[in-house]
């Protein structure tokens, strides 16, 4: 039943119907959240062994003793574990602390401000300003490290495939202050998209014409967060570039947020060796080290690449049913109604819906009211501006499936009675 | 014996004894190190029940899951910990990473780059640089942070009551692009003298001649770290700051790095509620929430000022008597000699000594080629000169006793024996 093709009269009922049932929602006084990807509960006891894991050691094989200050690079061990996560060698990989926006912030930080030739300075001298391209919808996390650094946006459209190589190409192209792109390859934020072999293999090309300081922020995080049996493959992006003499400009992270701890677990940036000295060279300046214990817990419990892929596993078994119940949730409620668009995503924390053009703030507004809390409207997009104010981010782990299921039946109700007002108003 | 009042031929005599020993610790092929304020293993061992504390329990009162993401300003119980430390109510109090360099870092960067009313903007409108002050001998990293952000250092002298005040007050007074100052209040580093009760009521003062962009820098590294039976006692700078409404301008830092884990421990930054929301809301740019579950164990493991204290007393029982045999070894080799002059702290990690004006330099390389290595001479300095070239830091706590013993064995030797050359070259 597609709504756009149902009479006045047709609609009339229909928005009878739905009001009865929003009104119900409202009475019912919910509170229910579905706004950030958060581990569930059931997931963090997943990894309750990190804490107790040394029994007493702290030694490493080269003698270091983890508890002491120094090595701003991570532990050797936990660097191994780095560059399996991202397919590099384990040269290529710093360990920090829990936070892998941190060390993006401060990677751009380094690259805007203080590096030789900074991004900063050959503004200036252009008299413009820095851009950082954008495939939108995206994580809003990265717009405000831009904002933060006053790096203007420029969105451009993510695919099946991922960004529109074509549209990315000839930006790059006429626009020699456009420094960088943020990317998540695999699982995105929030579409769940893995970027294709091409996409990836243009993008190992694209410094060639973007020009040395380009950096592609390579934001793994969902690399080893599979829904589905057969894992998304994803081209090696440093083994392409390094081909192209472009390794200079791949910055790589990963971390064990929605691993092991979501705010206690460590994180990884890798980049070219060279790029990797700079970059310590930088930190230097403000800290001495990071985290070494906790690098050395994680080791300790994530093991190799088999164990960490059984451990994934059970992540998993958790939040499939999770994704599963929002999609069929989704296709019972909205399938063939023509008023709603959402992936389906094989890996990562997120699903990822269309409205019709201009109703996702109200769906938000209208959710909110009844005790739902969504992603705001537009956090998707840079600047927190959905042109088409479409799109609305679903996060599945963190609530119950009990919760989850309400919050659904809420959610599908709100974009009904959002979509039959639009049609009714024609 | 003052060497200065020996003859020639006495020198003479003295050179060649001294030299004789000399080349046999050289001859030795020692390798000791005397450079960073690191805790010993055993030091670190005081602290093994951190790992397996939690036992499974990652709850708070307040009913936050300490694994997962959020809470920029810390867990209540660990904001609480540092008020102890600090001297402030909780609320005043962020709880970091492991790291209060970082914190400091980012202090500084905010108010550089990112406040409304930036340093960098107003010293670019007056055509000057920011400038900061830094009494001498000084703490190497806190320069080192100037240098990153380009602030300019003038340095003031430091004397047994802290900051020279009048010398202080002048120059902020004549400069209004001079916009805060280093302050290790308590054992500072590395001369180990605390600040008067005056010095901090001047310095609670000072804000009201600077302006409101000025900030104290606070460092109190070594808030709890005694040596003596007695602690320094140091007044409170906030509260004496809040009387003259000069509380915006305190920035109060302190961490366990050397009271637990020095790789990881946690962090703490003080500062008026005001302050605390505008860097809270600076770091949100660049961080979800720092690590709560190690936050939680050190609350778990320090419980409150009375364990605080019994467990620094194991500390105290560790170190006093590295400080009690270089103290010896320094009075009985260069006691009376008029060739040497040091510190007797009362608590902190250091001890500073003075050689005869240009001869730090020569005494670290002779120390050494005879294996034995120091903090490089001018360290503790801006810009790495020392304008005398007379001061060295002496770190005790990382060595063994029997370690210790030899490393100043050589150490005195080298002091002996530039001294005399000096003398013999007159």
């Amino acid at each position: 039943m597609k709504y756009a093709d149902l009479s006045t009269a047709e609609l009339q009922s229909l928005h009878e119907s739905i009001s009865s049932h929003y009104d119900q929602f409202k009475a019912a006084g919910l509170k229910l959240d579905l706004t950030r990807g958060k581990p569930s509960k059931e997931q963090l006891d997943l990894s309750n062994a990190l804490d107790g894991i040394l029994e007493g050691f702290y030694l490493l094989q080269d003698g270091t003793d983890v508890r002491n200050y120094g090595g701003i690079l991570g532990i050797p061990e936990a660097r191994a574990l780095g560059a399996d996560i991202l397919g590099l060698a384990p040269d290529e990989v710093l360990v920090g602390g829990n936070s892998s926006l941190t060390l993006m912030y401060q990677y751009i930080d380094l690259m805007q401000n203080h590096a030789g030739n900074s991004w900063h300075r050959e503004a200036k001298a252009a008299n413009g300003r820095v851009k950082f391209l954008c495939p939108v919808p995206g994580y809003d996390r990265h717009y405000t490290i831009c904002e933060q650094f006053n790096i203007e946006m420029i969105t451009v459209a993510m695919t099946e495939a991922g960004p529109d190589m074509a549209e990315v190409e000839s930006l790059v192209s006429s626009d020699p202050l456009i420094k960088g792109i943020w990317c998540v390859p695999r699982y995105s934020n929030p579409t769940g998209y893995t970027y294709s072999d091409e996409t990836v293999s243009r993008l190992s090309k694209l410094p060639i014409i973007a020009g040395d300081n380009f950096r592609i922020m390579w934001d793994n995080a969902y690399a080893v967060h599979h829904l589905a049996d057969e894992p998304d493959e994803l081209s090696n992006l440093m083994a392409l570039a390094r081909k192209q003499s472009t390794q200079d400009s791949v910055v790589m992270l990963a971390s064990t947020s929605k691993i092991t701890f979501a705010g206690a677990g460590i994180a990884f940036l890798g980049a070219s060796v060279q790029n990797l000295a700079i970059f310590e060279q930088f930190l230097s300046g403000s800290i001495i080290g990071f985290d070494k214990v906790n690098q050395l817990r994680h080791v300790r419990f994530l093991k190799d690449s088999e164990a960490l892929a059984a451990h994934m596993a059970k992540h998993q078994a958790i939040i499939r049913p999770k994704f599963d119940l929002v999609l069929a949730k989704l296709e019972s409620a909205l399938g063939g109604t023509g008023i709603a668009e959402w992936t389906t995503p094989r890996g990562g924390y997120f699903i990822s819906l269309d409205t019709l053009p201009g109703l996702a703030s109200e769906v938000v507004r209208l959710a909110d009211e009844a005790g739902v809390k969504l992603t705001p409207a537009g956090a998707t997009f840079p600047y927190g501006m959905d042109p088409l104010d479409r799109n609305i981010r679903i996060a599945p782990t963190f609530p119950s499936l009990d919760q989850l299921r309400q919050a659904l039946e809420v959610f599908v109700v709100c974009i009904q009675l959002a979509s039959v007002n639009k049609l009714l108003s024609r």
